[in-house]
């Protein structure tokens, strides 16, 4: 059976998990489970005084961490004080989208450069930082009971997989996610670390004000065209929980009626 | 809790599984588990008389069919027996590799033609039989508790990564089998049927006759460069498994050691 | 200068052009173009009566072979008699696309298994008969300026990018089409014999029986959007005039309103 | 015939190429085949005192402009310098690499973090803004025998094609070029701008002081395992004439002999 079996393989190391992006869809799926898994888990953001990440810290006990992860020094600090206070960590998960408002939807020439090089900053720059300080202190850890060091996850959208007109930017920042992780992949795996590159090929629901949950797009009727982020977090914990004899670095996730 | 989120869904609709294709390596390790998981497990194969067959059954209480599949009569055939035996499925694997001895690493000009004609036959055609009869049931199916008529699983190879010198014949196969699956998907996924096409991007390990298991290539003195069977089944089960808000399509396994 | 410089290469080795298809769309746009560029040029189809050819052959001095190019024995005839009438090709275009009107845009449920087998025999078996062939032959040619012996280009579809819904066999075909091509190029390419894959990704216009060209899918108002089919003949050219120190293997050609 | 038919269509628009990256490999290549083409051309770099663009200047009588392509308001500078001189470009390339010797081959521990931002700074930012102006400047333009009104063209590498390992910063870069160029292709073709992305995935020759041209890698014995840039300008000036029906996005180069 997949999980007694899983299950046997967590006592011989603590996990400890770090989630980089601070939304109330993937990140907040994602520690809820893995506290709910037995992981220690920490949560950096731009903001930490948000609503979700409170209750995620009253209820399940998950470290906040205020944290610019555009910043090369203030991911450095971040990584020294989840070490200091949760351990090393064995699952680095990267959940920052980085669209602004402001370019999301323009064409290449309306487009603001600044914004541009922001989007990129935001989004790649930020998790080959994340990925870099991940892969420093993995490498030093021991090997679990699936034969890896760590894992670490790249959220990333359906612009890594096309670039759409009229979003050069967050074409480029996508694409640019997946070349990381794709570099990353071939040069950690030989040496135990598991990485991961997860387009979401559709928009994410997430848990609304009055705990109800957005799994529709506004004006359809359908349910389920949004991707549920307590299913992505599923998929995260398999992924971290592969034998290192069977790893997948790429999984699109989308919905059944989702055109590709 | 994955675990037990997931088992919650299962005495709903009772699973009825069907491997085609009889190998010591992922139809073994899928019927074991998928058996073990609670399902009706059926498996076809051409010579259902091998040993590792007779201990499935007599281990696992799966039941041998004997087929051609790639004749379209016996394939018909095939699901006709297994719907009265067992009952409708709700997960198809089809796991024939097709390629054949005398034609694998000969150069385009030394290949035997007819040879590549069976080649094409034995996977990408039979592929497409299997697809068919599991879709034409499939889709009269209850939906089950993850919002799923029923899962449809191609296992495939390197080859349709990636065209490799001197083997044309698979190259063609393998490509079109991720071809059908890739039309089959975009076809039946708004239908509520999952389909997946996995190319396992390494040489698989099996079960040798004194019960230990091959995880080593000849030669090599480093573990893992094999995968392990038992772990292709688990993603398989945990494919079945996903919500239709979240449907993988393509996943590639290979081990850590893997060049790519 | 581009087509001076590469009009001096010609003296060298006289190109000897077979074109496998006999459509008036592509096919008939590679005779003109290669007979008029100073290579010999025959074509092969199923059929040698239809008005197209017997033009080309009238007024460019194309030669007819009537061939069942599914089936390895007339394929090797087929070459042979090239050989004996024109000289060894140098330029070899398969240009089959193989897709049956009973079949297409048939779900997978629908879809008749022998029309699947037929496809694939006609569009990928065939291919891997005439690049056997042309192969055999190339490797045998002297090199010419480019440093080449030889090209052989697969004319491919949108299917070959792509598994459309309901399309499944022609799916198998085309991405097997694209496997053998990869699997060649990485072959013979060292070899010396320039293999390219050409996904033409919309439809194509051909010559109508006023002599006038089709341009415009019926029902839409606006200009090019099918391909032309001199210019796909122009890239082909382009293909088989390029030096080995730069070889393309896949070119994807489509018209500027195509959606992609 | 191609040549001349294309030749036909150059009276009509007077064609003014810029070249952005001004390297003695391709830059210096496209710079005399687009002059010696009719082409009036103008090249920016940083640097506009290197021999190589001096000899351009004295014998193709090509324009030299300093510009930091990754600063907005210089590549802003530029294009009005260059319409005001020689004219609104019909033909643009994106010819920076943008790799630093700090940083190459470096692991993802051991990379430099502003090294890391400068990469994506010089390469896809640059490529970003030059893109952004050429886009502007040729919406105006008239269109040409071809029914088109531009062509934009960016040199990439084989790590826009592959993440390698212990260059994650570069394939960051490559990766966003590629899907700046994919969206910007889906955004302008059909507003008549044809934008085409061409990874090179071989080392560069180019001409040595002496006037040889070096087509050989270092230790090596054989001929053509570099690409010769000449041909790449051929294939630059093959994009730029192709007519709209029949447009390619994508095209790698790579020679014989490479590995892939």
């Amino acid at each position: 059976m997949i999980g007694s079996d899983l299950a046997d393989t967590r006592p011989s190391v603590q996990d400890v998990a770090l989630i980089v992006g601070g939304g109330p869809g993937v990140s907040a799926s994602c520690a809820r489970l893995f506290a709910e898994s037995g992981m220690r888990v920490g949560i950096a953001a731009r903001n930490t005084d948000k609503p979700v990440l409170q209750r995620l810290e009253t209820a399940h006990g998950v470290r906040r961490y205020a944290c610019d992860a555009s910043d090369p020094k203030a991911v450095l600090s971040l990584f020294q004080n989840v070490v200091g206070d949760l351990g090393a960590p064995t699952l680095v998960v990267h959940n920052i989208d980085g669209r602004l408002a402001g370019i999301f939807r323009k064409g290449i020439v309306e487009a603001d450069p600044s914004m541009a090089l922001e989007t990129l900053r935001n989004s790649a720059f930020s998790a080959f930082l994340v990925g870099q300080q991940a892969a420093r202190l993995m490498r030093e850890n021991k090997i679990n009971a699936n034969g890896a060091k760590g894992t670490i996850i790249f959220t990333n959208a359906s612009a890594a997989l096309k670039g759409f007109p009229s979003s050069g930017a967050f074409a480029m920042a996508c694409h640019a996610k997946s070349g990381l992780a794709e570099s990353m992949a071939r040069e950690l795996m030989p040496q135990g670390i598991h990485v991961a590159n997860v387009p979401i090929d559709a928009a994410i629901g997430w848990t609304q004000e009055d705990g109800s949950r957005a799994h529709r797009l506004a004006g359809t009727t359908v349910d389920d065209n949004m991707v549920d982020p307590d299913r992505i977090a599923e998929t995260y914990l398999q992924l971290h929980r592969q034998h290192r004899s069977t790893w997948a670095f790429e999984v699109v996730l989308r919905p059944w009626l989702e055109k590709w």
